[in-house]
């Protein structure tokens, strides 16, 4: 392991040269220190309510389907006979009120009229529930943590909450191949604390990992923070045990990385989004904890370049890479705009600033190799002038502080004013053209007066997101929200998606929220093939109804 | 970059003490070098006939459905308006012994009886075919490079044979994402050629990439030795191109990471074995290739100390492990007794010789760093008396010459007699149970003496593999084959991995040699979940027929 002299001399050869007021250096951060920044930053994203969505959804409520029946207390009475917990308004063991909570969203964008919640302990006990639904004509919504943005875990009319809280064991993990097997009611949060209890972790990070469940992410196909490193949970979830629709317990349970005998029919049930079985519980493959972390943030002067650097951190850092995250000069404005008002105002942290900015971060088994790489990449990009400036986290205080830089970004948009929130997946190389093209929009429009200037009905027009994972964010502030703005952003910025091939939601679903749309990321014959499969598995069409593919 | 006086000092360190005959130190070595033992590796273990089961194939060949039409010259001239390139002894383009190489697998194992192959140049060719073939009730056999092991590329009876080697173009290649988008048709090995010219890998190398198809892979979902570090095609396929067996083209071509829109459709054709439609274009997601690589064999004294010293690697070596391989002492005699034969033989490899061995390579983007990591695994093995002794490739012959002890093992056992194979994935701790099991059973059977006396109706039974995939290959040697011996083994071995809730198919697929054994896999509601899918994209059943799911 190498010495703290070792480390500092690396560092300052580096970048001293350009006398960073957040120092130069580099730290082996501890856990807590290292989480803390990945939560805020993938949650910050989501911490505002998106009015022209809101609006868009009141208008968009799907009628009740006369298919479903309408839940009663002969049914609540049947059910309390197979649950063995439930709160109802209509055996008096919960007001309407206090059902709200599982009723809304954590947003209060998407409210829901179930009047009961049935919270199963056992898969058996999912099963029973199901099966009585299925023959009775009950329309059901699975729901989770309820942490999703959009609408996909709350009742849209009454249909019966089936609530996975109660189960939430850990039932193995074998330390040898890093497989996990647990509840699908299991808090991530929770997971992955027992898994670095043991020098593992869960190979997914998001911001809402204290209340979301894993089998709600498996349902949602949860992106978060760790894909670039991790890949996705089709690569990493091995099994899955599912209750269907009709009451069939099906359990592909699979402790096998490699595993060739038929249709890998779990997939299916991954980014699902409830709507053809409920996830009782997850066998998911757990990666080694990188002992070392790091984090180093650059200005740049285009997109050009962020991207030219992107390529370099690939080949320099390879497998030490764990997060490549980028925001423009109008998100930095906000930001640095945000901390004045707040008292926050950091000391000038870049020298000369610029366009573009991008965040690094590393992460791996030996911290004295994981500094000389980065040291390597710093060098090599000072040498090049393929960044205008770089500063180097020092300590857990500056980690943090950088992150921060990326973090506020959503925040501080939603200081600025009223905000138009798009979460887009599209190809790097042309990831911050539909930015671009709003701004254009919206002048040719009469809105946008000047980026930055805080000033006309939009105030800014921002892009920032993973880099590595194609998906961008898009925030356009404004003073209020009016009709004018919306009609000329949407569903122009879908359009603007679907030119490059990109997707209108990269990592939250479509829920109630999105559903009208697919057709902006999935063609007729994605279309066909998926009301199919739902057709396949549910015939009545009682699950989660009134989402997703409509 | 380290100097080599450093990298051998590290390396004498760690192990000179052991006066290997192979040397000790470490290299960096170049591409080529690193690619070919990876290579025979992989393929070594598909050499050989397999005579058990080529006999039972000839028993459970499925008779010729009466839905399907016979193909008539009629048909073979109504396809050759749509197709660009066809042989066929209907019209004399080819004789029936000239078609014997797309009728008959590489192994002759498998003998099909087609007079029609089409080899169509574009998508929209492929289109037509199926559009045509599925109104006429003509039944289609995909095939890609043939190189399969289980018949799945081969026709069973008359199906006309849809060959896809003249679809071979790179389509595109994004630098910045690495997302490559190619033909179906496309070899492996230039995939990965064109890949290396720019920095890049694919995330598969298998045996026989200098002929399998790249459309192929992703049908088959083949493992292969990189499946430990880059992850299964679940995870790196980005998107693709599928011809459906009603003609349609399905675009699902993406390039992007995150698409959270609706069901993930092409998870269902991964692994499909050609039953449910042509992937006539792949996108795929492929990481930098490492610049250093790194092997080291270790003898051990027990299967518990190769699972410890797997947690071992996996710690110290964090994300540069690239593969984990394992035999037993029996594979190693019957290596050890082919190379004497061969007068090949090494001045004797390990001081102390154990039951077990493993092969460990490392994969890096930092030689130094990388050898720095194998050294702490090597000293800390040698402290804490995990292995028995240690081996360290010096130079490229040295790479060569250890990963010829594990990639020989197959080869071996074939010079030693006939070989029953089989391919099945257990859980990491209970991996070589099945191994032992059979050794009792067999010698409970009355025709296994002893383990590596080369004596008896049994020479051997060996078990080597891929620890880190849990994929553990079987090889019983046998004088000759008989039925008195397969009636022991199975349907033992398949009723064993059932036990230990393992794959009867870990990478090779179903085809038609394991189609009739899913259920020790896969149970009922899997199996009709299957079923149901099949249906539902071809309900006339006239893609790969007699195959997979039956």
């Amino acid at each position: 392991m190498s010495a703290p002299r070792q480390i500092t001399r690396l560092a300052s050869r580096a970048i001293s040269r350009r006398a960073s007021p957040l120092g130069n250096g580099i730290i082996r951060n501890q856990r807590s220190s290292i989480l803390s920044p990945c939560q805020s930053s993938s949650s910050s994203s989501n911490q505002y309510q998106v009015k022209g969505l809101s609006v868009r959804y009141g208008s968009h409520l799907p009628e009740r389907s006369p298919n479903f029946v309408k839940p009663t207390e002969k049914h609540l009475n049947d059910l309390k006979k197979i649950v063995s917990s439930s709160l109802s308004s209509l055996d008096g063991t919960a007001t309407q009120e206090e059902l709200k909570s599982f009723n809304d969203d954590w947003m209060n964008k998407y409210h829901g009229n179930s009047k009961i919640v049935l919270k199963p302990k056992t898969t058996k006990e999912v099963s029973e529930i199901m099966k009585y639904c299925y023959q009775n004509d009950l329309a059901v919504v699975p729901q989770g943590g309820n942490t999703g943005l959009v609408g996909g875990s709350n009742p849209v009319h009454d249909e019966i909450i089936l609530n996975l809280s109660n189960m939430n064991k850990i039932r193995s993990f074998d330390q040898v191949s890093g497989c996990l097997v647990a509840d699908g009611g299991v808090v991530l949060e929770a997971a992955d604390h027992y898994l670095a209890e043991k020098g593992f972790i869960f190979p997914l990070d998001l911001g809402a990992k204290g209340s979301c469940h894993i089998g709600g992410n498996v349902a949602t196909n949860a992106g978060g923070l760790r894909l670039l490193r991790y890949g996705s949970l089709h690569g990493t979830v091995l099994g899955l045990e599912v209750v269907l629709p009709d009451g069939t317990i099906w359990n592909g349970l699979s402790k096998l990385r490699k595993d060739n005998t038929g249709f890998d029919i779990k997939q299916l049930f991954i980014g699902s989004e409830g709507t053809i079985g409920i996830i009782t519980a997850v066998s998911i493959m757990c990666p080694r904890r990188p002992s070392a972390m790091n984090v180093a943030v650059f200005s740049l002067e285009s997109y050009e370049a962020v991207q030219k650097v992107f390529a370099e951190a690939k080949g320099h850092l390879g497998e030490i890479l764990s997060a490549f995250e980028f925001f423009d000069k109008q998100s930095y404005a906000l930001v640095k705009h945000h901390q004045e008002e707040n008292g926050e105002a950091e000391r000038k942290v870049f020298e000369t600033e610029g366009d573009f900015y991008c965040l690094i971060e590393t992460g791996g088994s030996n911290a004295e190799h994981d500094e000389a790489k980065l040291t390597g990449l710093l060098e090599h990009l000072m040498e090049n002038e393929m960044v205008l400036d770089g500063v180097l986290a020092q300590d857990s205080t500056q980690f943090q502080a950088l992150w921060k830089l990326r973090e506020l970004v959503p925040e501080s948009a939603g200081k600025a004013g009223s905000v138009y929130k798009y979460d887009v997946s599209v190809p790097v190389a042309k990831m911050y053209e539909p930015v671009e093209q709003l701004r254009v929009k919206l002048r040719e429009g009469g809105v946008l007066e000047g980026d930055g200037k805080m000033e006309g009905p939009i105030k800014a027009v921002t892009g920032y997101g993973h880099i590595g994972d194609g998906n961008i964010h898009i925030n356009i502030v404004a003073t209020k929200y009016t009709d004018e703005i919306e009609k000329i952003i949407e569903p122009y910025v879908y359009e603007v998606v679907s030119k490059y091939d990109g997707s209108i939601s990269a990592e939250h679903g479509l829920g109630v929220m999105k559903a009208p749309y697919i057709g902006y990321s999935k063609n007729q014959t994605s279309i066909e093939l998926m009301k199919k499969v739902k057709q396949m598995f549910d015939p009545k069409g009682l699950l989660n109804p009134y989402k997703y593919i409509v």
